[in-house]
Parts: C-alpha cells; structure tokens; sequence
C-alpha cells in the first residue's frame, strides 16, 4: 500500500501551484538546520558555521576562496528565500528546490548550475527503494545542497574538508559537486545489492516449487525495479550532460573525475538492467513451473483413473444380478476376475512405464 | 462502447474534406463567445472586451502592447473568418482550428507560431480519458486561443491579468503562452493521479482473487493507457521544438520557464510510461493467479479421484456376486475391509501430506 | 489464401528481370488509357486530351504552363516508352511504373522527381487491404501520373481543375502533386475506419465469450494490420523527404500544405499504431477469457466428483455381500446412510460456498 | 541437425588463427578455376582466359579498360596470393576472402573497395537456408570475385558481356559491380518465396487443428529467418555505404543504379520482417488453438462426468442390501428409478444447451 | 549459486571507496609478476626483464624504441604504485586497473589511452561464462597489460615477438594493442561455441519431450547470454572509439588490422544476439510443447472416462436390487447387456476416431 502511495504522491498537489510560488510538498517538514563551510587549499582556511533561523545567519560573508552551504530540512522558507536572493536564486530554482517531486536533472541558469539529484535507500522493513531529493546548486566558487532531512552521505565528505585529506580542500566548488555526485551515485550500489538477494532468494524459491505468495513478492520486485530504473537514467543523463556541455563550470582536472562517476552510473544501469531481465525471466521461470506442476498432477489423476476406471467396471459387472451369469457359478471365477484385474493393472503399469509416466 | 466510438470519430469526415475549406467536426456546436483582453505593463493596462458576433466584435482596435483573444465554441465560422483576416492566418491555419481532431502539434507559418493541444480530462463517470482541442496562435504581440467549450482552464490565469499578479503583465505574449502551456501540461497531473488509483485498485482486486470483470477493466486501462499515451508524447515534441527552433517568439526570459513546463511533460511521459508498465505486469500476474488456481482446483480434484477410486473399486468387489468368494464369509471380514480401506486413506493421506498437497 | 498470395506475388517474377526491362507484372492489364490536361491560371487555359494509342497522342504540343498527362492501365508498353522519351525518363523509371510490386518511395532523377505511392482500399467482401500502385513522375511544369486502373481517386481534382476552383490552377505543378498526394493519404482514413470497426466488434465478442472462430479473424486482423503498416510507414517517409531534400520542386507556398499531409500521415500512422495495440491486447484478453473458462468448467468438475465420488462410495460399501454387516439389519440403517449423505452433501455445499465456488 | 551445426562452423576455427594467415576454411575445397574476362565499348573489346593453376594465368596482360577476374573454389591458395599480389591485396583481404565465415561487408582499402556478401539459396531437401560466400574486390577499372564453388549466378551477365547486350560493356567496372550485387540481392526473392510459402503451408494446418508436428516445423522457420535477417540487414547497410561513402569508385550514371538495389534490399527485409511477425503470430495462433483443443476436451469430460456421477450414485443406492429398503419392494420402484435418472439427464441436457456447452 | 554472487561481487565494496583509492577487490591476490619487454625492428633488438618485486625491477630503462609491460597478479600494491609513477598514471587509472569489477571501456588521459575488457571463458564444470578483468595501457612506445592471473592468452604474441615473426616488431607499440584486442575478442568465439553447443543439446531435449530439468538449464543459460551480452557489446563500443576517435595512438597500417578486430566484434554480437533468440524461441517451444503433453493427458482422460463412465453406469443399474425388475430374468439378459456395452464400447471408439482423438 505505502508503496503504490508513493506514485501518487509524486503527481498530486503539483497541478495547482502557480509558477515560481513556493510551497514544500514534502513529508519530513523537520527543523531547517543551515551548515556553512568556507575553506581553502591551506590548512588553516577552513571555517564552519551552523544556523537555523535567518537572524543567526545574518552575516556571512565569505573569507576563503570555495563556500559550501548545505541546508537540511525544507521547512523554513523564509530562510530559503533569504539564501536565493543572496545567491541570485531564479524563482523556478527555489520552487524545485521545495517541490521535492522533481525529477533528476540538471539546468544551466545564467550564472549558476542547477542540480536535482535523488538519494536511493532500500527500505528493508517495507521491501521497497525509497529515494529522497537533493538540491545542488554550483556557481563560481560557491556550492548550495538541499536535503529533506539529514541523511549522513555526505559526513566523510565532511570529514576530508576538515582533515584536509585528498584533493577536496585544494581543487575547488566544481570537485566539491563531483564528490557529492559520487557519493550519491556509490550509494545505489547497494540498492541494487539489496535487490539482487531478493532475485536470488525468489530464484531459489521458484525453483524448489512455486508458493503463491512468490508470486506476489516478484510482481512488487518488478515495481521497485520501475522505480529504481526511473531513478538511475536521468542520473546516467546528467552526469553525461556535465561532461559534455557546461565545462566552463568543471575544470579538465575535474572533468576526468566525473568521467569517472558517468562510468560508475553506466555499470549501475546495467547492473539495473540486468537485474530486470533476471526478474523477467523469473516470471516465465515461474509460469513454466506451474505448468509443470499441472501437468504432473494431471498426469496422476490419469494414472489413478485409467488403472481404476476399468477395474472398477469389472467389479460392477459381477455385482449385477442377473439370474443367468454363468461365470458367476464358476468355482474359480473369483480368482479369475482377479487374475484379469492383476493382468489389466500389470498391462496399465507397463504401458504408462513405457510412456514414461511412473 | 462509448470509449471505442473516440478512435473512429477521430478518422471519420476526415477524408473527404478538400484542403482549406472549414468545416466544424466536433460534438459541442455550443454559442460562439469571443473574450479579448488587452494589457501592458502598467496597473491600468488592461481592457476586456467580450462579444459573440461579428458585429459587436468589429471595432476592436489594440491599445495596450499585448492582446488576448479567446474563442469559445466554434460554431460561428464567419466571426473566426474575421479574425482570420484580420490576423492574417493561413487557411490551413483556420481548418485545423476547427477540425478538433489534430495531434498536438507545433507548426510555424510565416508571421505566426500555430500550436494545437489536448485538454486532457478524466471523465469518472464512463472511466476514459477525454481529450478536448485548444488551438493557440502566437503573433507578435498577439495571442489567439481558441475551444470547443468553456473548462474554466485558463481563468486562473485571467485572473492573475486582471490583478497584475506575478510576471504575466510585464512578460508579454510569450509568457501568456507559457502560463497556457503550463495549465494544459498540469491538467495531465490529474489524469494520470485517477489512473493510478485504478491501478492500485485492480492491484489489490488481482492480488485478492481473479474475477473475470476484473480482467475487462484491466483491459479497458491499458486502452486508456494508449489514449493517454497518444496524448503526452506529441505535446513534449512539441514543448521540445518550442525551446530549440523559434527563440525568435520567445525571449529568454520565457525559454527558462519553457523549459519548467517541458521539464512536467517529461515528468508526465515518465509516470505514464511506469503506469502502462504496471498495467502491463498487472496482466501477468492476474494470468499467472488464474493459473495458481487452475492448480490449487486441480489438485483438489486429483486428491478427491486419489482417494476415492481405491475405495470404490474395494467395495465393488465385495459387491460381487460370486458364488465363492471366501472373504464374505469371514466372521470378520466386514471389519478387515474397512481396516483395509482405513489404511489406504491414511496412507494417501500421508502421500499427499509429504508432497506439500494439504 | 487470396491474401497470402499477395506476399508471394510481390516478391514473384522480380528476381529474373535484368536491369530496365520492360514487363508489366500485375494483374489488371485493362485497356491503356491517358488523358492530358494541360492548364494555366486564366479561365479558359484549360485543354483536355484522350487517346489510347500511341497515334492518337502524337501531336500534343504543350500550350499551357502546366501539363498533366494521367495513363490509366499499363498494358501499352510502346505508348508508354514513347512518353518516357518525349519526357526523358531514365529506364529504371519506366521499369518501377511497370512493375507495381514497388515500395512507397521518392527519387530524385536528374531533371525529375519519381514518387511512388499505394492507393490504399480495404475490400469487405474478401477483408483484407488491397493496395495498388500509383505512380507520379514530377517534372519542371509537368506532372504524370500512372493507375493500374481507373479508381475515381482523383476525379474531384480533375473536377477543381475544370471549374478553376481553388487554388490548383494558380499554383501549378507542385500543388496538383500536392493535391494528389492528398487524396491518396486521406483514402487511408477509410481503410482505418473499416479496421477500427472490425476490432472493436472483436472486442465485444472476445468480451461476451470466446469461440473459436474469433481466434481466425483475431490472427487475419493481426496480418491485415501488417500489411496496412507497410503501406503507411513508407509513405510518411515519402512525405519527410519531400518536405525536406527538394525543395527546388516543391515552392514555399506548396511547402505549407506539404506539411499538411504529412500530418495527416502521421496521424494515420498513430492510428494504425494504436489499433495494432489494441489487437495485441485482444489476442491477451481471448486467452485470459479462455482461461477463465477453464477454471471454470475445472471448478464445475472438482464440484461434482468432489460431492459425488464419496457418495458413491457410501452407497458401494452397503453393496457389498459380506455375511456379517450388523449395519445392514438395523431397522433404520437405511434412513441413516441417507442422512449421512445428505450431510456430506450439505457439508460440501458449505465448503465450497466459503470458497466461493458457488 | 545439420543446420544447427552451422552456426557452430561460423564460429570455430576462428579463434586460433594469426592475423593475416591464409588458411581455407570452407566445406567445398573443389578445384580452382580462374576466369579472366577483359572487355571494352567497341564491339569487338573482349577477351576471355580460363586457367586453374599458377603457370596457365601467368601472362595475363591487361588489353581492354575494364578487367573481370572470377575464381570458383579457394583451394589453391598460391594462385590467390598470387592474384593478391598482382592486384596489390592487403594480407586481411586474402584471409577474408578464404575464410569463407565473414559476414557481409564493405571495406575501402587505400586503392580498392573490398566487399563480401552472401549468396542465399533455399534448400527445399533440408529446409534451411543456405548462405555461400562470394567477395568482390573493386579497383580502378579491374573487378575480382571470388566464389566457393560454381553457381551459374553470374552466368547471365557473362552473356550480356559476350553480346555486348545492355549498358554492361560501356559503363565499365562501377556498372559490372552493380550488376553482381543486383544477382545477388535479387536471389534471395527466391528465397523469401520459399519461406513465404511454408508459412502459407503452416497457417493453413495450424488453422485445421494443433499437431505437434506443425510446432517443431514453426520452430525450425523461425531459426530459417534468423538466418536470413542476419543474411539481409548487413547487405541494406553494405549498399547504403557504397551509396554515400564511397562515390569515387561508382559514377553517376551507376549510382543510379545502386539506389534501385538497395531499393530492392530494403524491399526484401520489409517482406523478411512482414514473415518474421506471421511467424511469431503463428506461434500465438497454435497456443490458442491448443488452449481451445483443451477447453473443448475438458468440457466434455465435464459433460460427461456431469451426467453419469449423479446417475452412478442413484444406482449404487439401491445396489445397497440393507434388509429395510421400501423403495426396492415398491411394484413400479424400477421403472421410477428409470424416470427419475431421465429428468436428471434431461435436466443437465437443458443445462448445458443454456450455458452454450452442446 | 555461485554464479548469482558474480552479480553481486560485481558491485559490492564498490561503495564506500574515497576516490583515488587504491584496494584490489578480486579473488586472485596471488604473486605479483612482472615481465618486461623491450624491443624493436632489428632482429636482435629484443631484452625481456622478470621481477617480481619492486628492488628487481628498479632499473629498468628502456633501450629499444618499444616496451611492454605485463603483470600478474595484483596483491602487490607499491608495484604497481611505482609502475604508476614512472609512466605519470592517473591515480584513477590505477584504481581502476585494482578494481577488477570496471566494466569493459577505453578513456583517453592526456599522453595515454587507457583500455579495460574481459577476457572470456566458459567454466564448463559451472557450466557458466568467467569474465575476468585486463587493463592496457597505451603511451607513445609503451604498452602496460594488468591481469588478475596468468591466463597464457598472449603467450603466442610472445612467441611471435621473440622469433620477429609477423609484423608485431616492426609497427610499434599500436600494433601490439590490436595484436592483444585480436587475442581477446577471439577468445569469446570459444564461450559462443560452448554456448552454442547447449542451446543445441537443449533443442534435442525440448523436441524430444519436456523433463523439469530442462526448464533450469534454459533458465540457466538465458542468464549465462545476459553475462556475455554484457560483456561483449562495450567491447564493440571500445573498438568503434578506438577507431573513430584516438586516430593519433593509432596509425593508419594499424587502424585496417583494427577494424578487422571491429569486425570480428561485431561478428562475435550478431552470434550472441541470435543464440538470445534462439534460446527465447526454446522457451515458447518447450511451453508448448507443455500445452501438448497436457492436451495429450486430458485427451487420454477424457477418452477413459467418457468409455468407462456409461458402462459403469450400466453395470451399476442391473446390481440393483429391485423386486421387480424384468431383465434380471430374462434368458439372455446378461448376454443383452454385454452385447449393449460392446455396443457403446465401438461406438464411442468410432466417435473418437472419427475425432482423431485415437
């Protein structure tokens, strides 16, 4: 149920909003908690700062050469709304920002790229891939992320700017997006983990015997791979979008590290892909099953009725009670009707032994 | 019935028709209703007009620098002559407005931008999608709509001219043509909602038990699917051409909003395209049910005949009427048999009991 | 079998032909016929010709811009490699009008464009699609056109042209093979319709109940679908081209009403498209029904064997002959085997209307 | 049996051989014999030499423009690498040639176009298709073709060159390439009228009832057009390349004529692909013929046991020896019995008439 | 089993890697080996170095225009840093030649190519398809080959290097590249002929009659053709850039030996893709075959039951124990009723011949 919920979610209460109003249509409406982080290739140029009211983030003002400002928790439009005029936000980039029904994508504004990207998680208790918006916003030397609700991925990230470990702290906002993009990616490997043991469990199970509740369980797994597939292609079609055609906003450094990530996002599709075409073939696998099934059973119940049928006639023929039936005065005519009957149950068990149905 | 009559009107009266003469072929022949608004930038520039007939209609002379003129009903051929000659539209321009049976299309003449779009619908009532023609033109600086009937679509956004709210004002006919657009592509959100929920619903009715009315509705929704499917594709091609081809008709200010609302089609196309793939799964799985429980009867069947004919054939041979058989006369012999019979029962008992069959 | 031999007969007699020979190879060897019209824009430029042999046609000298010269049946091979001379056809050319086994397809020649179309009808009596060739060869001024036999098709243009009514005798050469190619797209319409018919009175009938003659025409209606695909698909690429590579033919003004029907084309397209769909639905929904009905008639005989095999083995024990059965002696042993049975029955009856299987 | 191993022979005997080593890898290692045919324009322009080994071709000298060398049989690898060497062959085009397992192709080389295609034939003793390797090498004014045996495919154009019949001799090299290519293409009509026919042969028995026969037989065609498509698609493309690409090795006047090949290959795959769908929709016609076969026999096994259980039962009854039966003593009791299993019969009769069953 | 944790080993540990990383995550972490080849044109300008550790293979400087380094084994991790650093690789490079779940694909660096494939083989004891990972690595006159073990595959090219055979010493580093694509894509012929050999041993036994074993391995080997599809059509990409693109790594003797492995590739798809189908087409003949052993076992019960079932019903009534029952008495009666059953017995068999149901 929560799952189909889903579908519909993501349709309603986006047919009326007038364009450019903003309203969050989401479900985790929590605190709006705004993390600031400034930074530089040194080792000393890196400052943090954590708001979550307008009044507490008032006044920054950028000291180090790359700013980082990630916000978790959409409630606070007010806040929002103070961060896209500081930034130079389009109306319709804070609108999608809130509207977290959004499709991955990415779109060029004038002085900024605008990246919707989707975190994928499978849901083990309700056996469903639940995927949650992320906002990305890179100017030039500036990078703004969105989140519903604080989710963890990016903590190690995190961790490197403060550490000043890799390349991260010297390589600029553009190698800040691509180190976002990749964790995102990297987390849908194991999505699709999660859900290639379910193809393997239900392989199993469909080969030991088909249960009706199999059948229940491969059609919902065939609906996750809908919804994981409409979650990996539009990311396959950004990341290949970066590449090609904003490279004024991602360096040739840069440019080689996201090659990278497209890569990891293509073996995800195949992967993806792959895994439909295994649960596909479950589905026949599974029907050829029950045919057989039918058909061995079929096959038994012929078994019992041609061995049977026959003999029970021979019975009813001697239980008649005709004044004349001379077999029936016969001194061995009971052993012969059941001589006849061993004969005809032998002659059964060959014929069906010859035909190769016992 | 009703629904299938659609395809069929949408060819029939089509082929005889020489190019360029006009000729209404749509259902709702209702009273023509001509609603001209003209508007500019400042708080006063609006003017609103409305007239029905070619008379009260005649001394329309624009004063502000956009103008707006929508047509209800197209019954009264000779007003949309005049604004045909006034505007200088095409004769094939005029057909299509009135042959209410184009695609969605996008086609441009010499001084004007025609588009053609479906208002989609979800009509409860007889469980099909309806889609009404609405014609746009586009001119410099001026805009033509034309229906069928009044939807009360577009009131929203007369509404938002007469207030001078948002950008509609200032933006010019480009952007009146984007807020159209965006209402027709948004109308589609709710379509695909009431299709959804009768996929959740046939999900639930399959998952349950197979009825047999349950089958001619899954197949009436794929049908829908089709229509719906009929309907969304063109209106991306044409959101698509709108953004690549003519930027001559909209500035750039209006090609970021262009893309919003080719951004939703897509978002359409994707959920109709995951929905069709549920319908098409919901198929198999009601097919692979009736199949579980063609078994389950089977087997009933099969332990019944199993079980049975044994016992029938061995108290058939007791019927005989031989005139030695010695068991009949056995002081016991009723007792033994039905010892013997009690064997076979729990015997096929545990059989059936080992193969998983009860 | 009258339609199965048409795919054969498009592929006979095609191998052994060397390049440019000249041989008719339909069926139709009807009575050469050509009628020239040649026209201008004023109202008395009009002068109609008709022979039937080379003779008769000698002398026509062109006196007006625009010259048509319309040849129905093709079984006069010398008239017709007159006017390939007089016209400078390339013997490929004359070979293709020949043999009406052909594609839909244009080619650009050095001083000519060659379109072939087919003339799509749909024949009730036998059901199926007939398509006969049409060719049109168009020249600087000139236009030919060549029939198998005389369909009528194009009487009303030859009507326009006599009355000078709308624009065919203004625009020349290029709008009359607009014109043509008009008519012949718009006669698809009909065929559709007839198809469109016959599906939807297979859908009530799959719907009402399977017989076995509805699987026949479901599987002619799918081969019918074949063939009206492999006349339209071509066609609108025909169109494509048309629009796009030579426009030196084609003037601006003819351009516009080009698009026209290659709209029409496309919506044809989108037409057979969806009824082929709904075809491919039918043939599911005819075996689900015939599924249904097994499950059915299995249900009826689980029901009776399942009520009455124990029955029948109650009554077969109190047949038996043992000498010792105290069951047999009771006073009322009889009406209680019958109140044993009626309780069986009555238990089974529950059973099975908790199930519902009653 | 034998066509399966054909799909095993194209692969094996592959894998191990070095780039650019001469090994021959067919089945028919018959003799080799090389026809040297050299000719001009002028009447008398034509020479024609046969040998079959190395010291019998040595002194051909070119006299005429345009020179057509033929080999039948690759078993003498010395006379190819000698003609290679003469020629200036590069190394992969002598392995290519001698591995008769290439797919069809075009490949320009620095001074030559190097192009293989398929020779098919239908064996109507085996039922499969055949493909034999022929490859063509066309330079500035010399052709070479190189066949695995005879098989009087170009016999027809080695006519038209001894008579000077046509435009063979004047229109060079280009021209003579063109009209191996159109034999080629044009063989396969015959195969497709072959396969075109067993489909007809097939639709008729599946309609007149399901042996499992027919099903293997559908089975069997289904790998013949596998074959084929893969026989065809690559000759479309090979044609469209030489049409494009490679306009300096074909004139003007003869790209005219490769257009009409490539016309007759497109032609050919649409038929191929119009008996590839009949051919699965065959298939579905036979599973719902058999689904048909099996409710018609279900019902009657249900008619059947309908009306003989309840009938058994009653029998049985009053087979029973209870001591207080008032029925059996009744005067009429016998003839009651009789009447009331013909209501019963009747009654199902009726039953069954209703529901549409007799 | 062991082949659905290849799905899942392919993408685990995958995800929480920092890039740039270095962690070797296959299953072959035995001794790294090392082996150095220099050498050039001259006949005695070959020096081939082995070490095993980073101390042996310090001074290695190249001496002859071209070196290949190999190496086996990728546990030793400073090695491989060290080769890293003396040919300038990108620390992605090296990840991904640890990583040996890349999948097949070429990047161009900025004074390398960078290529990784799969070097095929089928595991006939698994009876599955083994991908195991190469990576090459193309400067200006160095070649670097990784391997996760010694496969013996390019033992050949070594051969041909030591004794100058071929043309492998004189074209250069290029040459070798495709020498070892050559080597690799060849391989795969075997897999398809291992496979090829199973769809062919199943068709047997589909024909031959339907066992439940059957359904696994078809199940089976459809997975196995996902593997191989998937590692077989970015090979084809790989070599379709390799090609097109990086013309300036290539030479332009070397590109003709290239699109020969391009060719092969291709050759090698168009196998893979018609076993899919013929392996798609063996599991809707084994389903039908399904269905006719099913009508066949309905049909024998059905005969059964409607030739036993009225004799039953016969016998049943002359056991009835009516008083009054005049046949019982009559002379002949028993005789009559025989005489009535042989009756019933010939006529219902005449019934089903005329049927072909016998």
């Amino acid at each position: 149920m929560g799952k189909k919920r889903r579908l519909l979610r993501q349709m309603a209460d986006k047919a009326g909003l007038p364009p450019g109003s903003l309203h969050y249509v989401g479900e985790h409406a929590s605190q709006t908690l705004a993390t600031l982080i400034e930074y530089g290739p040194g080792e000393q140029d890196l400052r943090e700062t954590c708001f979550s009211s307008l009044e507490q983030g008032k006044g920054f003002n950028p000291t180090y050469p790359t700013l980082w400002l990630n916000v978790h928790g959409l409630g606070n439009i007010d806040l929002l709304q103070e961060v896209g005029r500081r930034f130079g936000l389009h109306p319709l980039t804070l609108e999608d920002i809130l509207n977290t029904t959004q499709r991955t994508k990415v779109e060029a504004y004038e002085h900024y790229l605008f990246i919707v990207a989707k975190l994928g998680r499978f849901d083990a208790a309700q056996g469903c891939v639940v995927n949650e918006q992320i906002a990305i916003v890179l100017g030039r030397g500036w990078v703004l992320t969105f989140q519903e609700q604080a989710s963890g991925t990016f903590s190690q990230i995190r961790e490197h700017l403060r550490k000043g470990a890799g390349q991260v702290r010297k390589l600029g906002a553009d190698y800040l997006v691509y180190a976002l993009l990749d964790k995102i990616v990297d987390r849908y490997f194991g999505v699709l983990e999660a859900l290639g043991e379910q193809v393997e469990a239900l392989e199993d199970e469909v080969s030991e015997g088909a249960h009706i509740g199999v059948l229940k369980r491969i059609h919902a797994l065939r609906r996750e791979m809908l919804y994981l597939r409409r979650a990996l292609w539009p990311m396959r079609e950004v990341l290949n979008s970066l590449q090609r055609d904003d490279a004024d906003y991602f360096g040739a450094e840069t440019q080689i590290y996201l090659r990278d990530v497209y890569d990891h996002a293509v073996h995800l599709i195949e992967a993806q892909e792959m895994l439909r075409d295994l649960v596909g073939g479950l589905t026949d696998f599974y029907m050829s099953n029950q045919g057989n099934r039918l058909n061995r059973e079929m096959r038994m119940l012929t078994v019992i009725a041609t061995i049977f049928m026959p003999l029970t006639f021979i019975v009813g023929v001697y239980g008649m009670n005709f004044d004349h039936m001379p077999e029936l005065h016969w001194r061995y005519g009971y052993y012969l009707v059941w001589a006849l009957m061993g004969a005809i149950g032998v002659g059964m068990g060959w014929f069906f032994w010859r035909r190769r149905w016992l």
